[in-house]
């Protein structure tokens, strides 16, 4: 086998030789005596792994049993007399990971390249971060919990100006958080709803009958009116965000959620400068269909107020698509009167390679509204003068996110630019792709379509059950990385990832392929 | 004018004197001489009260300009640039508020008698709480947020157990965390949902035309269902809780709710012993609105798998039902194959003299499901077993709540019980309330109903422009209150909350209606 990747360092090489080839079953079998020596728990004060620093991480994973273990699976147990367990990967010792590396509490030391789906921008018990919570001028934030839409904190204009106004998405000047991103999406859809019931009456007030049928869930009050999302979209739980969600069975079945138009999302083919002709022409369809519903759902009397899109479709399988394509949901809403709505929870933050990754893809003018969460610690969404509330109370709960978070966004982003995050993103993000595709071209037939914009990575495989095997042989070797779709594998690493981390994961996705390919088997 | 109440201390009666009786204009002055000058700031580790021990706090209100002060609305207008501020009543210094008063950012000392929209369990900065923050153990909780679904932290069972399952309702031993009330609400109405479906397909797994076409949202794999809710009620803002709320207009106007019905609440007449057979026939003429909407529903095709309530309608007007009237709808959703979901957002975490309120309602058996959120700092529900998933992913999102919420709650908890504050919310409540009642003997005309379960308690007043009046000017003369439904005050203060409190606001309270009064001004 050719050396694909320089190895970061010789303990990562003595580990993967430790985890020895045979863990590729799905059974779960404590093996309490395999693997190197987990280190000492470092104390939870001690300086941990900047992206330039990264010498107090692990120095790779390290790996005492399969994953879930025994003390994972007893809380498992435990935890399942209390609530449904079945999404439960492992239990984690919070204490004792660092950096990019997670502990789970059998003490297996994995690499992470999911990151609490995609939620940690700085990995595990960042120092900076540890420095603020230890800042005892900041316990007040933590212990107060106001109601921020009536009684913010003296603060709270410098600290939104200091932290989500200096990385809006350009041309968005307004910004309300939330506190997850499920809250984010219902509340931007209902933004967009305001801003077109007010231009349909014209600047009017609604009127007596308006107010009183809203009450009840009645037209003219409450109109009958929809949002277009995409198939294999998926944009939250909530009955507005789950009706725009398209992605799985398992996210829907049951609900009533009500009938508003999905439209088909492009399904390129790789490797992209091989298909370019094909791949605009399905873009190009996609988008008449996306025409055709908006008449569609005219007709059926339900129009559509805006279109809601994922820059990369995540969960339903990192779908991609082209800056056209997304130039040309712009023009078709303006077109039809509709807004367009970008859902970056998953996508925002610096992943892409730009803070937004919407910026990639050169629109005319901003997006009407842009949501985030997960790595932005706070929900929320950014959005133009036309669908500010006119109203008080409208776009409001009791909580409106949490002071706490923005605090912690606050140093979150002060490593982003003291680290150039966001270029780190891009540089990591090629060196990964690269290695995936060099890794497709080595075992053809294995993986396919390794695609990435920034470090939202993903690779397809033959199966689902293909899929899963490497997913779960990886993880008992030390990598704990994401799927997606049908068939993908998602890498959601944080933004201290560095070229080092990609090569081990791409090491050990190496060895795993080579475990699981008949006949290869080292 | 008969004393009614004994006032706490002098320092109380002397700044009542000095919040002269001219402050009841709803204009905006700074009256930067007037009222006791602000004790010097209290230094945020220092000790502050606990029901036991008030003395650390402020002696009183203590007003130096009126509310909104000129810093609350310069900060109004620098966060209006950002976002819609019509529902900002005044900025607050957080670092100085302390026990059961408020601060603002002009200095102004209030009693606050509505502590974040119901949400503060033990006032502003809480000693315990404090010190919970100040143990760097504690720190990884809050910087490591984990996807709890899937990555949950080693002690997490532990933690549940310690807290949510020790005062979870009777009959209740299931319970799922959620960041916020509304997400709470809408994941209580899927797990009803799902529960009813799985009946309905008497235990058959679902079809594959059920999961293909759940994805786009269509019959019968999203079936026409829907759920019973009251007029008045208010759940939440999210599309499925916000289809349930019918209290205002702006919660709900412009956005295409699904069409679920609505059944009327009962409006009971006060004071409750001299209308005992009116609101007998109130609530069962409710009650068979109920049971026809069952039918109607059904046969519009859209059967009400559950009715959602809650045990007392905040939002809407503080309106209370009797015992019988829950216990009736019970009945009635049993009887209809339906669900009872009670919403105690608002109402549990002791407030109402019980741990949830809906203990006081005698049912025959627990609630299917029972949503909290607010004062228990984590939002979630507790649910039965017939209502737990059975199947992965099925009620998740990235956070599924946040453990370093649940570590507050373990403090709150743990001073619950120590400082008997459930009981102490039943006492103060009654004093409360007897306090009101007096006050309607005594300034007929102006204030009617009062109304309270423990520390719920709320007075209507003959129409909104009165009530505004009422609160607008005791907020100028240092208690800051809440308001609800059309001429509703409503009073939600912090666990611990005492009598000396009560007369505060009693005290007050008498002094802003002879204000108002015309011919009865001091």
């Amino acid at each position: 086998m050719a050396k694909l990747f320089n190895m970061p360092s010789g303990a990562v090489r003595q580990a993967i030789r430790c985890v020895s080839s045979s863990l590729h079953s799905t059974t779960l079998r404590a093996q309490t005596t395999m693997a190197a020596a987990m280190p000492d728990p470092l104390p939870v004060r001690q300086k941990t792994p900047l992206v330039t620093e990264v010498g107090k991480e692990p120095p790779g994973p390290a790996m005492k049993t399969n994953v879930p273990g025994r003390e994972s699976l007893r809380l498992k147990a435990e935890l399942d007399k209390i609530q449904n367990t079945d999404a439960v990967h492992f239990f984690v010792d919070y204490a004792n990971s660092r950096g990019n590396y997670v502990v789970d509490v059998d003490g297996n030391i994995m690499l992470d390249v999911f990151t609490q789906i995609a939620s940690l921008p700085l990995g595990y018990n960042h120092p900076k971060l540890i420095a603020k919570m230890s800042n005892p001028d900041n316990m007040v934030t933590f212990i107060n919990r106001p109601a921020l839409g009536s009684f913010p904190p003296a603060d709270l204009v410098d600290k939104i100006r200091g932290t989500l106004m200096t990385v809006a998405p350009p041309g968005l000047q307004h910004v309300q958080t939330m506190a997850c991103g499920s809250c984010s999406i219902e509340h931007g859809q209902k933004a967009m709803f305001m801003a077109y019931m007010r231009r349909e009456r014209g600047g009017k007030p609604p009127t007596a009958e308006d107010l009183e049928t809203s009450i009840s869930g009645q037209a003219p009050g409450c109109p009958k009116l929809s949002i277009m999302s995409f198939n294999g979209a998926f944009h939250g739980r909530g009955m507005g965000a789950l009706a725009c969600s398209h992605a799985k069975w398992f996210h829907k079945l049951d609900f009533p959620v009500p009938d508003w138009p999905m439209a088909p999302f492009p399904k390129l083919r790789y490797p992209l400068e091989d298909f370019v002709r094909e791949n605009e022409q399905e873009e190009q369809f996609c988008l008449e269909q996306v025409e055709d519903l908006f008449e569609t759902y005219r007709q059926k009397g339900a129009p559509v107020v805006g279109i809601m899109c994922e820059p990369v479709q995540a969960e339903g399988g990192d779908n991609h698509a082209s800056p056209a394509f997304f130039q040309g949901l712009q023009d078709i809403a303006a077109k039809n009167n509709g807004y367009l709505l970008l859902d970056e929870v998953q996508t925002g933050c610096g992943v892409s390679g730009k803070f937004w990754a919407h910026e990639h893809f050169n629109l005319r003018e901003a997006p009407d509204v842009v949501t985030f969460a997960k790595k932005m610690l706070t929900g929320g969404f950014y959005y133009k003068q036309e669908q500010k509330a006119t109203e008080a109370y409208r776009i409001y709960n009791t909580w409106m996110g949490d002071p706490s978070k923005i605090m912690m966004l606050e140093e979150v982003l002060n490593v982003v630019h003291q680290n150039d995050l966001v270029n780190n993103a891009a540089d990591v993000g090629q060196f990964l792709l690269q290695g995936l595709l060099d890794l497709q071209k080595l075992y053809p037939g294995t993986m396919k379509n390794a695609r990435g914009l920034g470090t939202l990575v993903a690779v397809d495989f033959p199966t689902t059950a293909f899929r899963n095997s490497v997913v779960i042989t990886l993880r008992n070797k030390g990598v704990n990385a994401g799927t997606c779709g049908e068939a993908a594998m998602r890498l959601r690493p944080s933004l201290i990832f560095t070229k080092s981390h990609a090569s081990v994961f791409l090491t050990y996705l190496e060895a795993t392929l080579k475990d699981l390919i008949p006949g290869r088997k080292v």
